[in-house]
């Protein structure tokens, strides 16, 4: 039987499995809506997904599995200290599996996961120093320093999407004012596109049942909408105006942009682009800004890669 | 003869020389006038400060030595980039001294040096994930993160002063407008200062031959003046916005201000722990706000620590 490493993706919507062989290559990857595993009772998720897996790897020997969270993380113990959007909290969700599937697992941050992946095969191969957002529902960061994954002192570093943004008042689900997120995501775009729907009578952008997507905005940008156009660019403005404080801080050599609002491409990398001529005058030259080259493989990837180098230890 | 170890700190006016003994206490040190050290013309500097070096521990062995450069040092190569302040460029100080003096010479930039001294014997002893802040002619930050020195890329990690604030509209030295030093640094504090003399007439600050310093804003504030207060409530709210952006992203455990302005103690910390308090409330309750140990010997002991290492290496 073929040898094979197994990377879990957990989300509060679909938990997502891929199978990989020993160089990291995707063999095939499967979704399971994650209600179907009782993703809000961990004890019962473990078991599920433990079942979920083998059956997935019916055919191939599991030699690691690797498994990104949404939630702080110790990845080091293997515990979820808390999945506020799962409602777990201190899991060992590498031990539980671990015991019933007989084989090393690592778990890590979803998007510290991401970062890994984009690292070791996407936008990220051959940098040492890599700044990598993911911006989807939420918007947050993974940092590489010196070939190293940040995690911060209490699983609690990357949380961008949280700090907050003068001059904004939306309010966020955190439940602080003005967070970057709420600009910086696909449902800040669906706002910022709906209040452009009832200001702009000129726009291609619609609302379809009260609604309009971060895809519709892109889709009408691509017809050369204005309106859609300066969505992106205030977006990617806002970013950039944080990200100029990362850059000074960290110096980086790229600043990778993933996660589904990553697919809206130049649209959003120019104006991040342009912020950052202005405002990090003597480090742009260097500086890498790309898209994410994995798309939602990404995290996949990451945690494989970490599951590969458990087998190691 | 005892065997000692050789710190230096160059500045644009004084250059420090430091004697520490195996344990790096500090056992004497001497401040020199870096013009009498030829300090813009490099290779005269090199000799120059080999025989202060020399003179100065005439009657000890001297094991190694390290040197604190305001600029931008590849500390691993031990090149001097660039010092823009003493016009250097591409000096090899490492190898120069280390010709003469025939002991290793290990350089770094003065602000992660400095960093490195509050990490070892100061007011980071303990920590992991280090913030370190100097505030003094400008402002700049030294990051340690999972026990290691940040330099960046490209060695620009932490030029966090000329990150640019909303809504200030100073001009800074470099060319750019609203860099976070034009307010927080002695220079930004003096011209606050003399702002407040004209607008507010209860103020004790006053203005002697012109001029009223950073040291003038604290002494009115132990004094209980209200406008002086204020001041260092602006500038602590400022730098605390930044901040914000810094705890989110690397979650450290401890901030550490340090330089100069530094001394200005409770009337700086109170309003950088306010803001924070509010801008990064899942953090706060883990984060240490503290003023530097060590004064301006931070810097020698930082680079003796890092003359040490070099002869295990």
């Amino acid at each position: 039987m073929d040898q094979v490493i197994i990377g879990v993706d957990i989300g509060g919507t679909n938990t997502v499995i891929g199978m990989f062989d020993d160089d990291l290559s995707l063999i095939k990857k499967t979704s399971v809506p994650s209600k179907e595993l009782s993703i809000k009772n961990p004890e019962q998720f473990i078991q599920s997904l433990a079942l979920e897996i083998n059956r997935f790897a019916a055919h191939q020997t599991i030699i690691s599995v690797g498994v990104a969270v949404p939630g702080k993380v110790d990845g080091g113990l293997g515990i979820v200290e808390l999945a506020t959007n799962l409602s777990w909290e201190n899991v060992e969700l590498a031990k539980g599996l671990s015991d019933i599937l007989q084989v090393p697992v690592r778990i890590e941050h979803d998007v510290r996961s991401y970062t890994i992946g984009e690292a070791m095969k996407g936008a990220g191969v051959g940098y040492d120093n890599i700044v990598c957002l993911t911006i989807g529902t939420g918007m947050a960061v993974g940092t590489i320093v010196n070939g190293q994954l940040i995690a911060g002192s209490d699983f609690l570093a990357g949380e961008l999407g949280h700090d907050t943004v003068p001059g904004i008042s939306n309010e966020c689900a955190c439940g602080k004012i003005g967070c970057l997120e709420t600009v910086v995501s696909a449902p800040g775009i669906s706002r910022l596109a709906a209040e452009k729907v009832s200001s702009n009578k000129g726009t291609l952008l619609r609302l379809v049942e009260g609604k309009i997507t971060a895809l519709d905005v892109y889709e009408a940008s691509e017809k050369g909408d204005a309106a859609a156009k300066e969505i992106f660019d205030y977006v990617g403005n806002t970013l950039a105006q944080k990200l100029a404080t990362v850059v000074y801080l960290l110096n980086p050599e790229v600043i990778i942009i993933g996660g589904g609002v990553a697919a809206a491409g130049d649209f959003l990398l120019n104006p991040i682009r342009k912020t950052l001529e202005v405002e990090c005058p003597f480090y742009i030259a260097d500086l890498n800004i790309k898209i994410g080259q994995l798309g939602d493989s990404a995290g996949l990837i990451g945690v494989a890669h970490l599951a590969k180098e458990s087998i190691k230890l």
